[in-house]
């Protein structure tokens, strides 16, 4: 690992950017959620397959941006993302990765060095940490941030377009508002389209698939009061739930929260 | 009137905009609705006021944009407002005005040249027909369009702002859409703050007093189905209910539906 050069080519010491620092605590072997570390940094969601699966699950995300994102690519078998963070090595930079065999969590390391070959391509996908992020800042109240909670998530009636073997229901994350208030959010997130954008759903939870709203498939319930309606934006759960279903021989996620910290700001994705 | 002027000042005969030929019909007597008159030029409602009252009524509109957004204003005692078609006579290029005295519709004439007087203002305020025509062209189905009715207006518990004797309650329109829909309505309408808007509101009509969605207070009754929810945008009937309801002793409108046509054009509206 290259610390002591990431350092020199940001300047030195004092000059390490939050985002850096959270990637060197990783390599470190810190191993717990990334949630509200380096505020105004992009986390993203992460996925790496062999390379003959790559090309299809790179034309599924291209088919499905909305859960499918993607704001970060390597090349084939090579685990930098420059783009994402000059020193970013996607072996060792998230606090614990799941590695996935036959559709299965077979083991939950805090780095995949054991685990890299030359045929792996990495896929970072954008994570709703960000939008989150410009909700907060115009004043929208977060149900499960307020509540230091997961946000709730759902599988949805909604199929995602199948690329390969790479098919299955888009998983939605679900935020409740007051109407004046979801409104608002639908403008702020569709200046985010890289991180999910415009919410795909609200209102009627039945007419995606969610027979109760009180029970999420992923993360914790949060009450919806009756003059709240629910919102629900594509999850980057999606891609994770897809590559479980699809039973590849071998794939590598991050594990639930523990994100990958980009050098990427929040505000370098709002379109307008 | 300077009807032949008007046609040179245009270019010649053949090159009159369809707005112009609008307001030329006026000016010979057409007194029928604007609906569905000269595709994508801007309709206005018509607020004309006494001097000493329209600035309170230019400092209510101020306060309150969404229901009252200005795109045109006459010089006091002018008639004219060169900025919404060079040759407009605001006293004789609408279908059919509304004279009202202390509260109270006293007549409705084709022009108004009898009532101008030299302290008058005409304020052309926004209207959601251009909005209207920016969500048929991306494809959304808008009910009482299909139905050729009259949009269903509700006055709400939202207190406007007051401003001088200006004051009252937030009339809106309402449309409803699949929820899908809705935040692509959302979207498209944030476009166009001159004409209202994003919604104020969605999905709970109570929240808004609201007591009954099938009886509207102005316009006809539509269905929401099961699967739709109601969008409400803010509505220009608002500024006729607070000057009605401010009892002045003088003041003309536009007739329900008979707008004034402006050459302007709709995408001109739209600020991104």
């Amino acid at each position: 690992m290259n610390v002591g050069l990431s350092r020199k080519e940001h300047g030195g010491q004092r000059e390490i950017l939050p985002s850096l620092q959270a990637r060197l605590d990783c390599r470190a072997g810190m191993a717990t959620t990334t949630a509200g570390v380096a505020g105004g940094f992009v986390q993203g969601n992460l996925a790496i397959l062999p390379e003959k699966l790559a090309s299809a699950f790179h034309r599924f995300c291209q088919l499905n941006p909305k859960p499918c994102p993607i704001i970060g690519m390597s090349d084939v078998g090579d685990p930098r993302i420059p783009a994402l963070g000059l020193d970013l090595d996607i072996r060792t930079d998230l606090p614990r990765y799941r590695v996935w065999r036959d559709g299965e969590v077979a083991e939950e390391p805090t780095d995949i060095m054991a685990h890299w070959r030359g045929d792996l391509v990495a896929f970072v996908i954008g994570c709703s940490y960000s939008f989150e992020e410009a909700l907060m800042t115009d004043g929208l109240p977060i149900r499960h941030v307020e509540r230091k909670l997961r946000v709730p998530m759902y599988r949805t009636n909604i199929a995602c377009q199948r690329a390969g073997p790479f098919a299955g229901p888009m998983v939605v994350s679900m935020r409740p508002f007051r109407p004046a208030d979801a409104i608002r959010a639908v403008l702020i997130t569709s200046r985010f389209p890289a991180v999910h954008g415009a919410p795909v759903h609200l209102g009627h939870p039945h007419s995606i698939g969610i027979a109760d709203i009180g029970k999420p498939d992923y993360g914790d319930p949060v009450p919806v009061e009756a003059d709240e309606i629910p919102v629900f934006w594509a999850c980057g759960v999606t891609p994770q739930a897809v590559i479980s279903a699809a039973k590849l021989p071998f794939a590598v996620t991050h594990a639930p929260g523990m994100m990958l910290v980009t050098d990427l700001q929040n505000k370098q994705l709002a379109v307008l």
